[in-house]
C-alpha cells in the first residue's frame, strides 16, 4: 500500500506499464504501453490516488463528474471518499429514459469538477465542459491522476478552466504513448 | 444513512423515482421514470449497497467485472470495499491501443462476478459473459443491485450464469419502466 505520493507514482508506474507490441490511435505500434485503467483496476492503488485526489478538490465544489469511461472509477472512489455526489458523463447522451449526458444529479446550476484520469490533449475534457455548461453547470476546475502535459493543460485554461493534476508525466517516467 | 436492508430499498425508491414526462426505448411516453443513476450518484447509498452486495459474492471470485456504464460506479464500489481487482467491460471493444473489451486485469483464466446496477431482460449481460468467456474469463456467477424480474435471471440459467441480486422489483414498490 503506497504512502508517500513518490511510492504512489512508483506503484501507478509498475501497475500500469505494459510491455508487447501495440497499435496506437494514430496506426503505428510500440513495444511499451502506458495502461491507465491498470491503475483504475487494483482497488488499494485507486483507494491511495482517491485519497490524494480530495486532497486537490476545491472549495466550494459541489458535484463530481466523472467522464466516460476512464474517468467513472476514480469520480467514484473520490465520491466515495470526500462524501460528494458524482455523475458519470458519457461521450454522447442517450436517445431516450431521461436523455442525460451526465447521469445522476442534476448538474444545472451546480458547481462542478471535472474528474478524469488521464489529460493528454484535453479535447474530450473540452468538449464535456462544453456540454455541461451549456446544461447550465459552472464549470471552472478539472482534476486529473495524470496530466501528461500535452496541450491539456493549456488548452483547458482557453476554456476558463485550472487543471489540477496528482501527477504530471515525469513523476512517472517516459513512456508517453 | 440506510442501515436495514428495508431502509436501504426505501431510500433507493425515494432517491431515484423521478415524475415528469420521459421517453422511452420504446417511444411511448412515461410520468415517472426510475433512474438507476440517481442511486449510484449519491455516496452514501452507493456505499451502503456496496457493503450489502460484498456479503453476496460467492466464494473464490478472483476478478469483479462492471458492465459500462452502470455496473461500473457499482463494481468499483464493491471493489473497494472487498480489495477484489475490478474491470470495466465496454458495450464493444476499442480498435486500438490494447484493444480491450475489459479495461483493467487480464480476465484471461480467472474466475469473474459480473456486476450491474439493475437487470431487466438480462440480453446485455449475456454477450457480455459471452464476450468474456471467449477472453477465457471463467463466469458461473452475476451479481446486481435490482433485478427487475423481467426474464433476465432465466435468460442467464440458461447460459450456466446464477445472478444474485440485492433487491428484486416488488422490494421496490412497481414503476417498472
Amino acid at each position: 500500500m503506497p504512502v508517500t505520493r513518490a511510492e504512489l507514482a512508483a506503484a501507478i508506474r509498475a501497475t500500469s506499464r505494459l510491455d508487447g507490441t501495440f497499435q496506437l490511435r494514430s496506426g503505428a505500434t510500440a513495444t511499451e504501453y502506458f495502461d491507465k485503467y491498470r491503475f483504475e483496476s487494483d482497488p488499494a492503488l485507486l483507494s491511495a490516488i482517491a485519497r490524494e485526489l480530495a486532497s486537490l478538490v476545491p472549495p466550494d465544489i459541489q458535484l463530481l463528474a466523472g467522464l466516460e469511461l476512464g474517468g467513472v472509477p476514480v469520480a467514484t472512489a473520490v465520491s466515495l471518499h470526500t462524501g460528494l455526489p458524482c455523475v458519470f458523463v458519457r461521450k454522447r447522451a442517450k436517445d431516450y429514459g431521461t436523455c442525460r449526458l451526465a447521469e445522476g444529479d442534476e448538474v444545472s446550476g451546480k458547481r462542478l469538477l471535472i474528474v478524469e484520469d488521464v489529460v493528454t490533449s484535453g479535447g474530450q475534457v473540452a468538449k464535456s465542459c462544453d456540454d455541461l455548461r451549456r446544461l447550465g453547470a459552472s464549470i471552472e476546475h478539472a482534476l486529473c491522476v495524470i496530466d501528461r502535459c500535452a496541450g491539456g493543460r493549456e488548452l483547458l485554461q482557453e476554456a476558463g478552466i485550472e487543471l489540477h493534476a496528482l501527477f504530471v508525466q515525469d513523476d512517472l517516467g517516459g513512456g508517453r504513448r
